[in-house]
């Protein structure tokens, strides 16, 4: 079961409609995707509901949704523990670790450059957002 | 109109649901905002249909209320020029700019990966997406 008995592409691309790698950037760019991948940054070995509590606003069905996707694309790694009650915990994989690194640069981008998001909503009278 | 009447924030906490930074999140990583954004990157001025052509598969509704977002966004601007039949082009701003830096570098990773992730679901028995 080792040996491919698919074609492999050397290279994704983004740009094209067919191309799988659009699956990973939807799993790994969905609001939830992203916050999950951050929140597990560092090494962490998370359970689940530490993850839920760091990511505020999240519903423990589309946390486990995501969770799910991400296993899936090998970025999460789920770790079960035979005790009884069941402890479930999750960390990143390496390649998890490799996107972490991306999505972070990108969240403290957002994260920072909120004032100028903010003049720009101020300037163009986008007044409900602002009020928050 | 140039003086602040709201208090703002300093900085932007992607962890927390009210904070204003989550839709900047929303709007540029929606598959269609990162493709939009990397369509665009290099400095192109692109016309609607020229950047619907890069971005295979998505629909004239979907970019158009993509761009949208990102115009209020201020991360893309809209130029009309007033001829007839009319002449829209769209590029990124200085922010979209700096959006573009780190999205460009997480699409490249994503298609470089691409191998990667499909030994990963090869492992995991994803068949269907291999088939593609």
């Amino acid at each position: 079961m080792k040996k491919a008995n698919t074609p492999s592409r050397r290279r994704g691309d983004l740009m094209s409609p067919a191309c799988p790698s659009r699956d990973v950037l939807k799993h790994l760019t969905s609001r939830w995707g992203i916050l999950a991948v951050v929140a597990l940054q560092g090494g962490s070995t998370l359970r689940f509901g530490e993850l839920r509590r760091a990511i505020g606003g999240v519903s423990e069905r589309m946390l486990a949704h995501t969770l799910q996707l991400l296993e899936g694309d090998g970025m999460v790694e789920r770790i079960a523990h035979p005790v009884v009650p069941p402890h479930v915990e999750y960390r990143l994989t390496p390649l998890g670790r490799e996107a972490a690194t991306r999505l972070r640069g990108l969240a403290e981008w957002i994260e920072g450059s909120l004032p100028r998001f903010q003049k720009v909503w101020k300037e163009q009278g986008s007044a409900d957002r602002l009020a928050r």
